[in-house]
């Protein structure tokens, strides 16, 4: 089963070398989550071939402008491109105030439902819940109310062994049974454990998107053995008082909370516009955590 | 002196073929003004290299997104940058309140002076007035409070004939009198013309900017025998009926007012997505006023 994200944006607050405001695209299975949307992410959509109409849900860390600037004119795009379906929205409860007032300014009347879903950095939650996946508020650190997401598979079916349905004869109204991990007792009073039926499942996998946050440990029970972990990396590992200052991280703490959390590989980003050569960055995190990759535009990393 | 325009977007509402929405830049001898800024605005700044320090001017023509969706990117953006000098922006009275709203729930302090310059669809008016040149509205007629630019140069002094200074010795205090159209009496009392003494100075140059709006000859009288206009074309003249619908205008129309205006050159721009070969919208312009011109992204056009 499909699951990756696409980064369509990576620098910190000022667009610079080419590179642009925060926006990913997670895809599960065909359906895409939005996180965050700053300048031009529908320009960057258009770019490396997103298909929209597959997006159903946004998520909105926080209220700094490279984190949401692009979102409106998302939703104006999806409304004159005749969008039918609904959309949600998950974040600050401020941003449906700025949505709707740009929305009454130019009287635009949406031809698609829109639900706003206010999140809150108070506590830890699950935000969306699907058939096969959730999604979790992280509580980060900023200067302004801000949130990560832990998008988490939830737990697979067993997997049927076909060969011995067949040699057991079981019926076909039993396999779900089965499936959750039920043994069988066939017609003659013989039971058949549930192991020799099944195989294991794949082992639900997790990304974790944590942007933007001072370094700081208090997620790192929650989002532990997740399969990726993109984590902001605002500045090299000298500039740690000035991260610090302004409620951001360095390559070397990024790649200690990868280490802390035994993430699978660590995407960072949230480049500042200070440095040109990314791979000053990547070298320092991968000092500390070999298995970190720069979250660059138009790249795809399976979680 | 230099005066050009340089396109840094002309796509209708939705981006299509990297195609960007509306924004130009006009250079007056160094002194930016930007007019209209839809998204991703700063981008095509940046890679037109576009001096924005020298921008303090914004002239937005009205409150659909694809005119102004990039403003409060831009203005965030001159922030981080620490500019210090003051930007005047002038635009529908409620754009101050969506400037406001942004700041607000960003905590932004603004490091420079913001001056905001609410702008009525009521009457055609001065609105910004220099040593050399001056901007008036143009009233249009589109679904929203919508405002064309007129920038026209103020009329410049004579040029002096220094040959003919130096042989009449005039002294120099005479000489801005002079160059206002006086004549000069010397010590004999001897009279000595004004056009013996200067030459005709170039004529003052003009540039309208009329975008969105149906087609209407209510400006015309206002802005004849402009150098430059930029009038919007968003349909090929088969979609009239389309335009009117939407108040928009087709290329015969634009052709047509370029014609009635008798303008120097016409510009034409704000495609709509569905058109890929903007040839299509050149050629029927060109039918009717030849000297047409596709306002592409990246061209400079001298007023």
């Amino acid at each position: 089963m499909q699951f990756d994200v696409t980064i369509l944006g990576s620098n910190a607050a000022i667009p610079a070398y080419n590179r642009h405001p925060s926006s990913q695209v997670l895809n599960h299975n065909g359906n895409l989550f939005l996180i965050d949307c700053g300048e031009g992410t529908q320009f960057r959509m258009n770019k490396f071939g997103i298909k929209r109409a597959h997006l159903n849900n946004i998520f909105i860390s926080h209220l700094h402008g490279d984190h949401y600037f692009g979102l409106v004119a998302l939703l104006t795009s999806f409304n004159l491109n005749w969008r039918e379906h609904p959309l949600h929205i998950y974040g600050p409860p401020p941003l449906e105030e700025i949505i709707n007032i740009h929305f009454k300014h130019s009287q635009t009347k949406l031809k698609y439902e829109l639900h706003f879903h206010s999140v809150l950095d108070n506590e830890a939650k699950i935000i969306y819940d699907d058939q096969v996946l959730t999604v979790e508020t992280i509580i980060l650190k900023h200067r302004l109310p801000t949130t990560g997401f832990l998008f988490k598979e939830k737990k697979n079916l067993r997997k049927i062994n076909a060969e011995k349905i067949a040699e057991y004869n079981i019926p076909h109204h039993k396999i779900v049974e089965i499936k959750r991990g039920e043994d069988y007792i066939n017609e003659q009073g013989k039971h058949i454990p549930n192991t020799e039926l099944t195989l294991d499942p794949p082992h639900p996998r997790s990304y974790a998107y944590c942007s933007d946050t001072v370094y700081t440990e208090s997620f790192v029970e929650q989002i532990k053995s997740v399969n990726t972990l993109y984590h902001e990396t605002t500045f090299i590992h000298e500039h740690e008082e000035r991260a610090t200052e302004t409620f951001h991280t360095t390559t070397k703490q990024a790649a200690k909370i990868a280490k802390l959390t035994n993430s699978g590989k660590l995407l960072i980003g949230h480049f500042s516009a200070r440095y040109e050569d990314l791979n000053l960055l990547l070298n320092e995190s991968k000092e500390v955590f070999p298995e970190t990759y720069l979250a660059e535009e138009g790249k795809t990393f399976t979680i």
